[in-house]
């Protein structure tokens, strides 16, 4: 595991953004998953001029690690509504280098990224609950690959906070790169920043490895980037 | 995982001897460790010739990933001394070459082997009881790196055998790579042969991953071949 | 440039062997392309016994490198013909596994391999002349990929003899991979043995890089094996 | 050949930039070869403040790959004594990160390399006359590891310029890798801006390789990056 240290978010997320321009910048083919939310929107700030209209970057395709069948306008789920907002839309990015994984595709996600060589790097945040992509604990196991996972009493009440408090946009399910899946990627970047996320990082990346914490298996894998701002690093 | 079947020991241990091949035929500086015991018995006479005196293959140094402090007429402990015997002597490979992991140094194995570039493959056996090097179950924990590991009393029963019934010859405690130093490594070979493997090898690779089988933690390696002969694979 | 010196043709052999099966063992897809002619006769017999029927082969992909556009019975060219003569037929690899290349297909070939991945490794053979797949002195340039090449007299001079002193059968042109082509590969093996190789390859691997000397240009490739028996090494 | 376009020289620094950063955030030991003189000055302004201060930098070992030994006040030649200035020492290497090739250890330095596991990135600009590192025409060959390189009387005509015309500041030699040793690097990126390097850039790597233009041996290399701005991509 590499350890990256930032001063704040800023420089924690030009980092993020240097580490995914360090694939893009492959003369071949590069598969990249990357992940939607608050984590990560400065750093696609900081992407978006360097990206936008550069030919040079044609062979980095993009792939969503997870998704909830909330659809919207374009009939995009959340996750992928959420990067082509913040992303992909203006960023510019060719549709023939996004790859939607859905609730109607998640059975051939893992045997589409084998065949397109499989995903060179998955920049992932970190949930308070010890959560990865949709690896929510209690929802998937270890040895899960992209599979459909089940909303819990307890999950929903949280989803209920994300789409406003309206029970009709609760979905009953989702669908998620499972433990597995993610660790045959063959670099991972996990990223966070913040005083609220320091307890769990600590959980995660230098406690045991455990279902109850889903992250904790990332420390297993031999080509992990951890990068923190000071905060998140404060209790290592 | 890459699955590997071949129809009987003998393919199996051709292509064991490939796989080692495979690595040391690089032009830079290659590290591996490789299993003693009885499985690789066959492979150990196929290489030898090939190794032999080829002075191509000085670019290969050799780790040993455990050790029972037992030591044999030249202090060298259970795993090391079968090694020397097996291969290493009879392949006249360089004690320059060959870099000992014991209870004197396994703090500082995993400084080592990264101030060394890290270890490019591993080669390993299974346990019928689900072990992998010296993780035996209930020994280590998933998030150990290299480790002293202590005897139970159902292990010491099962170690008296191997030691021909000497009580003497019984260690309180042996020396391992835990499951996270094994899993840095950039490759991941495991061979196994005969239906007494069978059963585990369904378990530790087509299961769930849990401590009670500690190799099922392997299959969540990037890079993972597992090579079987007929008999270890007629269950899968 | 990694030297390898075997003592016979038959260690050559065993080594060329090893060194492709290290690359056919890979999990991911692997794009080779191998040499026709006398020098890897051995090899094929060795290999073959080792790949046919071997599911675990089935992401190895091969590539000709030069076609002579003479027809066999079945419509192949000379290169093509003998590869499938000594190796593909005995070894029973299946046609989606094969792409031929050939003057039909050749203002392609560069663009078809980019978008499979590229080479992983091109096996060659050298001309008591110099040359190394279907780059003879004086008919392709360093800078060239895949070209269509023509006869100068001297060379149908030795043409003739190949085809046994048929001049229906002396093409006017063959195409090859040229040196940039070649160049592009991520590993490079050149083979030879015999006296009668000794002067060349002192030459093309000790000496200037000249036109003159078509092979010379391998020695700027920064992963080049030259394989060697004691013989072809005897100069050096 | 991957080729990168960008509107200017600002542009094109950041993206010289990022492909170092690229290569600086691998988590293993990482030997990088970089460029003084004119076209990298916007480039390491850009890098100091991402690099100084950076524990998890320490991982990357600078090498210069010239030397022209006319000594400053701190007894280095002219390429480390610009590549100090301009970045060493203000971004805060360590001098254990700093590896001084002169005219004391040139015949050591691909030994050297080789040792700490080859270089992964040299950086390069071009010359005018189709010069990269000190392969200037008509004093090194192709087949060239580091050597020492003689002053021609053409040759003196430019330095003298470059030293304000004191004479006592030229020297008779310079040392440099050769084309065959920057060859053996596993990445190379060749920068070029302005309206100047258009004719040379069209000329080295779309034209034939020859030695009158040195730089035109770095097409033949199977992961070459070419980054230019829109001025030095006109004559494309």
């Amino acid at each position: 595991m590499k350890l990256i240290i930032e001063k704040d978010y800023e420089s924690m997320s030009h980092t993020a953004a240097n580490l995914l321009l360090a694939e893009m910048l492959k003369p071949t083919r590069v598969n990249l998953s990357v992940t939607a939310g608050n984590t990560p929107k400065r750093m696609y700030e900081l992407l978006i001029p360097q990206v936008k209209g550069k030919a040079h970057f044609s062979n980095v395709h993009y792939y969503n690690f997870d998704e909830i069948p909330v659809l919207d306008d374009e009939g995009y789920g959340i996750t992928m509504g959420n990067l082509n907002k913040d992303f992909f839309k203006p960023a510019g990015i060719s549709p023939d280098q996004l790859h939607v994984l859905d609730d109607a595709n998640y059975l051939t996600h893992d045997e589409r990224l084998k065949s397109a060589g499989g995903l060179d790097l998955i920049l992932m945040g970190i949930g308070s609950d010890g959560h990865f992509c949709g690896n929510l604990p209690g929802t998937t196991s270890f040895h899960d690959m992209t599979v459909k996972a089940y909303m819990t009493d307890e999950l929903r009440a949280i989803f209920l906070k994300e789409v406003g408090g309206d029970e009709s946009k609760v979905p009953d399910y989702w669908v998620t790169m499972g433990p597995k899946s993610v660790m045959q990627s063959k670099k991972l970047v996990m990223f966070a920043n913040g005083k609220s996320k320091a307890e769990m990082i600590k959980k995660a990346f230098y406690g045991p490895v455990t279902p109850d914490v889903p992250a904790s298996i990332l420390q297993m894998h031999p080509n992990l980037t951890l990068l923190l701002d000071k905060d998140a690093a404060s209790l290592l």
